[in-house]
């Protein structure tokens, strides 16, 4: 028992040396100045439109800023084999950098999720002013802190459509016993309604919806949509209501930021918040280009809303959810409320201002 | 005839000469590094809350990234008293920077006027995706390239209001004739459909509105027009058409620029496009935050849109205006060709996303 202790204490050791060997990013010297080698693994596949854009752009911005003091070197799912492992290798020290959505690490840390987005959520001019006027970012530190990581916003999609259906959906009665792929918090709120949730890898999903084997799927918007083809097997592509403003995640090793000149740390800060600005901008782009071919090729597909019966039944399912959650956990109770009272104000706001001009200019001649 | 000839030729080049010393940004050497002091002028008056904190932002961001290479002297308009002549100082290189609108300029440069918003145009979030990825940026440059001039997004307001009225307006008739302070591309709008416009300074406005020397006047939206007072005078609070996304404009002195390191002029472009955006987010907060206090403190303040009536004669108007400029200048057509190809196309995905979202979840339980 006690070999078997000092045994455990020595391997715990020799782990800890190790890790600390691989968490130290690669710094060398050319001509006298210190090179900062910096490695980032990101959640997509190599090439992934907008979302592994926006690693790209925010590399460029950074080894040009610094003149080359920076070097990032960025590796993709295929390379780290570990799409939803990103937050355990930064944390790890495995990698300097990540680039994925923090909801995909609810399991561990359920306060992740909240920097994403959440189902009757803000929009996200609504959630970068949270974040960077109404006390979101502090509250992401506060959740990551303690993990030894930094945060910062990695883009934002846009609103996500509700998904796509081959059966128009008229009432609740509808959605009793429909088979949909919606994972993630979106997913266990349709479940409390009466839809048979499931999860089917992203590589199976177009089979599945042509063969049966689910009614109906919630995947991003047209943007990445069309290439999965989903359009030619469905009609029915709803609007949403559950990813209002999904933004993406900078996560950063804090040992690592910690040992970066300030100089630096202001490029890195810099190069990542325009980078993340820049996905919102480009997705509300390649969505708009997306939608015209969608209209132009496919005049089968028909954009409905759901009705108010099913948005009510739907926003009741995530108040309750979110009311769970804030009597589980004070710093959950934290943010929801902080989301919430942020969301009361703005949301007036935004009424007044985009909601009623898009409406009274939507009025024809 | 010769001698005068003469004499101009040793004009001009002293002229030129001095153009020359005054357009060389001021470049010291610290511990054998090269210091570049850039000046700064604003249209602005010291310590204006939003516009003023964008400049401020950038000259923090850009000076702690280069680690202070990077210098910048911000001059307010209480400096350099002119406020509308940014454009002519830069131009001269008696700055090298400017922090102003576009559209104030739109007297010598009538296309100057499409970079900073027009009527019945882009909100935010298409206009970013306009400027950064569907040609916009491009634009821009040709009409300031030719003057030598660079330019940037600098921040934008969000959807500004429509104004403060005194009565309320009911149909196309309760506005003709009516006082009201509107100007620029707005005013001339408005002036076609009957109204009375008129053009006052800021610091008269109160007291115009509260003397009945003007019955309405328009101005920019809760967080800016709370602090001049109007909510005490105007019981209706009109929401906007003419400016659904006021975008603000960095200039910088191509000589100037063209004398910056590779590393400094993409430190300065991240910069001011970081600080643009921040200021995007911004006046959603103080909007949000200055709306809340209107409906606690004056209930007065009753917010309206304008009937379909008169927002389809402002429209009708707007196109005529339009279409006169494109006819006369085709970097104008070329300029509206592709504002109106873009948000045919953007405003769609608006539509099916963020408009349907905010429609569907105002239905109350």
């Amino acid at each position: 028992m006690k070999c078997r202790h000092y045994l455990g204490a020595a391997l715990a050791l020799l782990l800890s040396l190790i890790s600390l060997t691989v968490s130290a990013m690669n710094v060398s010297t050319e001509n006298g100045q210190k090179i900062y080698h910096l490695s980032l693994a990101e959640t997509w596949g190599p090439n992934y439109p907008i979302l592994g854009d926006t690693t790209k752009s925010m590399k460029a911005m950074a080894e040009k800023m610094s003149n080359g003091r920076l070097q990032i070197r960025i590796d993709s799912s295929n390379k780290h084999k570990a799409p939803f492992g990103i937050f355990d290798m930064v944390k790890a020290g495995q990698y300097d950098i990540g680039h994925t959505a923090s909801y995909y690490y609810k399991g561990k840390i359920p306060n992740a999720m909240f920097f994403t987005t959440v189902p009757f959520g803000m929009i996200a001019p609504e959630q970068y002013a949270w974040f960077y006027y109404g006390g979101g970012m502090e509250l992401m530190q506060k959740v990551y802190k303690p993990l030894g990581l930094l945060s910062f916003p990695g883009g934002n999609t846009g609103n996500q459509m509700g998904g796509w259906f081959r059966k128009p959906i008229n009432s609740l009665e509808d959605l009793q016993g429909l088979k949909m792929r919606t994972p993630g918090f979106a997913g266990e709120v349709m479940s409390r309604i009466g839809v048979a949730v499931t999860n089917i890898p992203p590589g199976e999903l177009y089979t599945a919806l042509e063969r049966g084997t689910i009614d109906a799927l919630e995947w991003v918007g047209p943007a990445l949509d069309l290439r999965m083809g989903f359009q030619q097997i469905a009609d029915y592509y709803y609007t949403g209501w559950q990813e209002p403003a999904a933004e993406l995640q900078f996560l950063i090793n804090q040992d690592v930021w910690n040992k970066l000149p300030g100089d630096l740390q202001e490029i890195l800060r810099v190069a990542m918040r325009t980078a993340a600005y820049d996905m919102y901008a480009q997705s509300m782009d390649m969505s708009g280009e997306a939608l015209d071919t969608i209209h132009e090729k496919y005049p089968n597909v028909k954009i409905k809303t759901f009705p108010p019966e099913v948005i009510n039944a739907l926003r009741k399912a995530t108040k309750e959810k979110l009311a769970e959650m804030a009597a589980s956990d004070p710093l959950s109770k934290e943010i929801i409320d902080s989301q919430h009272e942020y969301l009361r104000k703005i949301r007036k706001w935004t009424d007044i201002s985009d909601k009623a001009y898009l409406e009274s200019v939507s009025v024809e001649n």
